[in-house]
């Protein structure tokens, strides 16, 4: 698969998965994507933390409410550090999200489907937070998202969007 | 070129570039690529401008001060539009920077070079508004960064990074 059929074929699953366990050589391959990505000034200011131990992933899932993901059998969660590149400017939220964008498209190259789950764990009942003490996250990073990784059950239904000429033009806005 | 080996050889580069034009169906692949990125609650918030014209891309550099990929045949600028995604959660700096990576990855795909220009236009002298200006941006998008993208004169010297195991662990904080 090329890059341009891994962005294309890339979805946002989030049915249930088979019961097939996916390898550390593969998890590794993901996060190895992850730590890839550019960042601001080149701070690195993303970590990874791959959970394919049940144990683990049941803690997890307890605090994960409304449930999701729950029948993947591994997940990748994201940390932050939210640390300037220089002055007061910090891109820590580039930096993780290019990192995460990594991270699916080689899922999706591996054969599995994952879906980047954030505002429901970055929500008023703080679930990131309660998953970071799970897993013992040092103070200084921020469990900011968490993607479920396995092998689909069903098909994926991608998301509509607007038409090309609606959002991508040449020389000028909106000209195309 | 897979997915893995775009991710590890993209590279941000900031020397000059040949003066080969990059035909419009390969602008129009990278930014296909971008617009296929995901966005929270799919709001799509992100909009994208190639500029290959040479006047209009002189008009552009002249304001990019100082000067960075003004060598390039063509860039591509990304906009954005700061809407909620639900209630007062806005995903919209997630969702460029996805969109971003999606197209340094196909650049290198493609053959080219690029770097992700951002700070250097979202400063205190506002040279992203002016380039806006410049593309009569329409008011409620914001011109976030931009992509130079032309075939590189010169090799791309990767950013060094830390070992994987101080940044990835597997089922818990610092564990290998």
């Amino acid at each position: 698969m090329n890059t341009m059929e891994a962005i294309h074929n890339r979805c946002s699953y989030r049915g249930r998965y088979k019961n097939t366990s996916v390898p550390r050589e593969h998890l590794t391959k993901i996060m190895e994507a992850g730590l890839a990505a550019p960042s601001g000034c080149n701070k690195q200011t993303t970590s990874l933390i791959a959970v394919d131990d049940k144990e683990v992933l049941k803690k997890l899932h307890a605090v994960i409410q409304p449930p999701i993901g729950e029948t993947a059998p591994a997940m990748i969660c994201v940390l932050t550090r939210r640390i300037n590149a220089y002055r007061d400017k910090c891109y820590a939220t580039q930096d993780y999200s290019a990192a995460i964008e990594n991270m699916l498209l080689v899922i999706v190259e591996l054969g599995y489907q994952s879906c980047w789950i954030e505002g429901h764990i970055t929500d008023e009942d703080k679930i990131g937070y309660q998953m970071a003490q799970i897993l013992n996250v040092s103070d200084e990073y921020e469990l900011v998202a968490f993607l479920p990784v396995g092998v689909a059950e069903d098909e994926c239904v991608r998301a509509k969007k607007l038409p090309f000429e609606e959002r991508a033009w040449f020389n000028g806005f909106g000209k195309e």
